[in-house]
């Protein structure tokens, strides 16, 4: 899909593709120049602890480009799945029963893709500490940029996870990916000030 | 550019495209969300003030997308320019004379691009706060993602006209654009706050 084109579909009046999709790429853009600056020639200190502490950051954050881009497509697929469901029919008591199962399934996968997303910014921003402490001081404004994106996306995916799972019967799950949704958030908030600081350095 | 294509040239340690371009993008996901939620069909409220905000805010919101994303395009090429112009030679005291000009008006373009993209930006997000407190409110968590992307964007924008202003010599512009910058990033946070506000509510 063409940039224009992704632009061109989240502004149309259809659901999907929505925030979550806007927040996986928005993820990947920040992944990506992190991955840039472990790959610009200058770092800021050229120990051997620090080289190697960018190339393990640049070996980690490959990967999670390429799996942003996956739940972008993903979390539009999964919010398709429950507008599918709301549609069946409910005319007889097997169907209300068979449309509800099956809106609670579509549910719950479309809670379980922002909140892959969110754990996969969460990663991306904790190496993005080592980028911010060593990376090349000419590109701190990328790393800045990066960081953003990460928390913005982060923010982003754990509101996509929370307004599906207020729609969710099944209590015990939703407990649980709610304190997951907390705690990986917290997680990332801090490491996204710890790497803010770090640039500003 | 296909969005692989624009995550693998982001990627790469070429320095352009940079984060003035990411912060761009980010902004026209933002922009281009708020659209799609000024299109969905029940608003929160039926008073025709209420529509006539929503439809206002949509015809002032469709052209910021195409505007961020030539802003994308245009940041790009501003710091390749600047890139051209520290490889000019420099034998001679013309020849350096004729490269730190050169230079100057390279960091001069790439300091008025992201500072056009903050403004778009913070436009994007003054109009937010209608499309939060009027829009559809299923699709608050779009609302959401999409202030979310124009704050980190904006937050972006304003690094890189920074970074570039330290190295322009020209201090009666230096000073005005730092005085613009941190007055629409100020007004854009605040708007972006109320407009936080509004989607909680």
């Amino acid at each position: 899909m063409t940039v224009a084109g992704l632009l061109g579909a989240l502004a149309s009046p259809d659901p999907t593709p929505g925030g979550g999709t806007a927040a996986a790429i928005a993820g990947a853009m920040g992944t990506s120049l992190l991955v840039m600056v472990t790959g610009l020639a200058k770092s800021k200190s050229n120990t051997d602890d620090e080289k190697a502490a960018l190339a393990g950051a640049r070996a980690e954050l490959e990967p999670i480009t390429a799996r942003l881009t996956q739940l972008a497509d993903a979390d539009t697929e999964a919010f398709n799945a429950v507008m599918a469901a709301y549609r069946l029919p409910k005319a007889t008591d097997d169907e209300k029963a068979a449309r509800s199962r099956a809106i609670q399934d579509g549910l719950r996968a479309a809670t379980v893709v922002p909140l892959d997303t969110l754990r996969a910014c969460a990663i991306a921003v904790d190496h993005g500490r080592a980028v911010a402490a060593h990376g090349n001081r000419s590109a701190s404004s990328d790393v800045g940029v990066a960081i953003g994106l990460l928390k913005a996306a982060a923010d982003g995916a754990a509101a996509n996870v929370r307004i599906n799972l207020t729609s969710l019967k099944d209590e015990v799950f939703r407990t649980a990916t709610e304190d997951e949704t907390t705690r990986v958030l917290s997680a990332a908030t801090a490491a996204a000030s710890d790497a803010m600081r770090a640039v500003a350095t």
